[in-house]
């Protein structure tokens, strides 16, 4: 079945790496068709980054996201720009720190940059946190390819951080 | 002018890593619209990396790479499977030390894994090589939104490396 997953946030939350994350562990590791893209616009100079990584089970011949089922959210500006017209049934994962506004679809609050922050000593791995996120509210790709794809893309010597963060992230979801 | 560049390599050498900061480089600091993509099937577990970047000066409204102009590639794989049946008036940067063909179109040949081995000491930055190589050989975005897209994403600690691999694709295409 294909999956669409739209990530939305401000430059420098690593967004897009945690798409080319996202969309390497479900390819390498979960076995998935995977097209993993991002579109630049001068928009993007305002600050505003997204990402989008669409998954099917046989090759995807369309490569254009058309109707998100799941939505990572770091920023209200990703939010407002993303996040308004959501279908029912699709699933959205916010940092509940940096979105104010809430979805008409289901949502996960996690506070992802504030627990990045506070209890791991480095914001920059919200977005891994999110990752954790998204995999333990949805189960579109097991935990253990996530774990993989992190292991395989972040920088030697952070593992460890990535990888708690990657747990801080599922732990938030089961305490929902 | 739209213009399409495919990457291709095996896994582990930073392909898609070198089309995400390309494609940052060109939207966030050459003024560009941008679509940057990879599709992962299950061959890509066979070790194969690939990824795409279009440039264009007006929105990009099919985002699919249709018949590239540009190729940077990175292994006698990723030649076979996307170097074959380049257009005439296509340019093709190759690391000369992993590809043995050559492409019926203009080529520069770039020893980039052996001189990021030898003289960087670190062979992982030979795709920033061919990334100063792909600018020097095309002009495709300034040499400065190149190394404003290298800084804003390489890991803390590394620039000074990817900068001195980047200068070094500058300089093995002054040389050809």
């Amino acid at each position: 079945m294909r999956t669409e997953i739209r990530f939305a946030g401000f430059g420098g939350q690593g967004i897009i790496t945690s798409a080319v994350i996202f969309g390497k562990a479900a390819a390498l590791y979960d076995n998935k068709y995977v097209v993993q893209t991002q579109v630049y616009g001068p928009e993007a100079r305002g600050g505003a980054a997204t990402g989008a990584v669409i998954i099917d089970e046989v090759e995807i011949l369309y490569p254009k996201v058309v109707d998100p089922d799941i939505y990572v959210i770091m920023s209200q500006d990703g939010f407002d720009k993303y996040g308004t017209k959501t279908k029912p049934d699709a699933i959205m994962v916010l940092d509940s720190g940096l979105v104010h506004d809430r979805p008409n679809c289901t949502y996960y609050e996690v506070p992802a940059s504030r627990v990045a922050k506070e209890d791991l000593g480095r914001v920059i791995v919200a977005n891994i946190i999110m990752l954790g996120a998204l995999v333990a509210a949805t189960g579109v790709i097991g935990r253990e390819a996530l774990k993989e794809g992190i292991l395989t893309s972040v920088p030697k010597g952070t593992e460890e951080l990535n990888m708690k963060a990657m747990i801080q992230g599922f732990e938030l979801i089961q305490k929902i």
